[in-house]
């Protein structure tokens, strides 16, 4: 098949590559423990704290992986992507590390302080209009006129190794687990994340964390075939993506499984997570807890590991203040 | 003199000896760094992140170590304190820990959720009036009562030996730094703070930091003489304390220097981590930033330890929030 050789071209020996790659310029997070934490989900939780990670979200891992494997003389026309978010703050950083030029497409109604942050790492910042085909024209034109390489947020084969480190350093410290949970939107960490599983703990169980409002993983995983199209309606804005072509091979290659959730389940982990590990976290990450504490008989009793992929949230929009929070608040 | 005598009580090798007793029941905390609030500071910053700690406060070090240096035949009658926040917690568990009972008296007005987290700990919480006396008088009969042993927050010796372990730990990672920040209460962190700091970087200065607010260690300091009453006003609810007897002889033997700080600059310092380190610490702790940033003649260019001593934060009333963010919220 077609899909299968697709998925099959990305090796755990890219993931080491990569791993050996982006060590001088990522940070080996975390990996928390919580006693509370395991009592209330009745199992032996192992957080990986990717909101540590440069740029606070686990982008930072694929976006330097892609950089630093590009030759000299491609490298030194720059890099280009479209995003709103993590990944296009995570290479702007990735490739001032290597002193070229980055190139992002922002979309109109991107959050404001995603869009400093781009900027703040030193990228030139195009906008474009909110529609993705406008958003990869915009890409496609920048690419003409520059020559920079196209480094994508989910389906470059050199990200999706990337973001397999995460895993691999959580499994380097925890030895095998009996499952791993990763969010899903693109689908490029928990696609990397499915391909370290498979060579460091292939008994393991992969699962993707979806919000039933962009639930076209699940979807396309009980289809058989690849969802189109979707329109997403849920709080964690890094999960609105559909998921990707060659990740979907992946998820299917390595069977990995997905687990829905209603965004007042990941509101209620998100604040869980803040009280009990101290670690902020943004929607898209907590959800990996609330698809855990949501469905207790495919965890209970099991070592799991849950990839906290980020923590850039809106400090002034806590999903969780009342109404009345303005009247409670101290001075 | 006596207070010096008092002060020098208390040795490195107790410091030591507590580092040994608590390993099997603390955690020992990461050291994060900030590549961009090192650019703010102008310094280089290694934060101590004891909001990590178990109970989420520097408090379970003292803590533990009181109750595991108990001989059996008096640990066995259990212990007692008056705490209105993070000790309490501390305690209840470090007595857990050893299979003890534990006594908190806890003072009308106390913050529900410090309360609830003394309950769950398994404590047996005694209400009283908010008076000091009335504290110590409830405490003083649950002693008669039961034969449990007092354990003060901040002036007795174990505690101060076990809140030491945090700077060593630190030192212990980055080796001799230029200058290490505590915040200021009772003064047990930074007594403690100050007698590891003598042993481990003898060169060192140790900061104080504590809020306008409530600044009678700096007043203090600068009389030469212990002020003996004075009106806390500052959101840093664990900082409204007089600095202790004990505490105070260890500061002026150590040469320990105080730097006040506004509560407006504590909450921008407080956001800033949340932001930056993505760590959820409260305003006691955040003071310590705030103290380095508002003071760059003494830090710039330096080598600086700063503990956040602890991240129990009321997540419904945070300090920045506008009176406007009920409007702004998103679902």
């Amino acid at each position: 098949m077609a899909a299968d050789s697709h998925a099959g071209a990305i090796t755990f020996a890219n993931v080491e590559e990569a791993a050996a790659r982006i060590a001088a310029h990522a940070q080996r997070t975390p990996v928390l423990r919580s006693r509370s934490l395991d009592l209330l989900a009745g199992a032996e939780l192992h957080f990986k704290i990717e909101a540590l990670q440069r740029t606070g979200a686990f982008k930072f891992r694929g976006a330097s992986n892609a950089v630093w494997s590009l030759p000299d003389e491609v490298a030194r026309r720059g890099v280009v992507t479209h995003s709103s978010g993590n990944h296009g703050a995570a290479l702007a950083l990735a490739a001032r590390t290597r002193g070229i030029a980055a190139h992002v497409v922002v979309p109109e109604g991107a959050v404001r302080s995603k869009v400093a942050a781009i900027e703040a790492y030193g990228a030139t910042v195009h906008r474009c209009a909110a529609s993705i085909a406008a958003r990869e024209e915009a890409a496609e034109r920048v690419r003409m006129q520059t020559g920079a390489t196209l480094v994508h947020p989910y389906t470059n084969p050199d990200v999706i190794a990337g973001q397999g480190t995460a895993a691999m350093e959580l499994l380097g410290e925890t030895g095998p687990l009996d499952a791993l949970v990763a969010p899903v939107g693109g689908g490029g960490l928990v696609s990397g994340t499915a391909i370290a599983v498979a060579a460091m703990a292939p008994r393991a169980t992969v699962w993707a964390a979806e919000p039933s409002g962009a639930a076209d993983t699940a979807e396309s995983l009980r289809r058989g075939e690849r969802v189109g199209s979707f329109v997403p309606d849920t709080i964690c804005d890094g999960l609105r993506t559909l998921v990707g072509e060659i990740n979907f091979s992946i998820l299917r290659a390595h069977r990995v499984q997905a687990l829905t959730v209603d965004d007042s389940r990941t509101v209620e982990a998100m604040r869980l997570i803040w009280q009990r590990l101290k670690i902020l976290v943004e929607p898209s990450a907590a959800i990996v807890l609330a698809a855990v504490l949501e469905h207790p008989a495919q965890f209970s009793g099991r070592r799991v590991g849950l990839i906290l992929s980020g923590g850039n949230v809106d400090l002034d929009a806590l999903p969780w203040m009342p109404l009345s929070a303005s009247t409670s608040a101290t001075p």
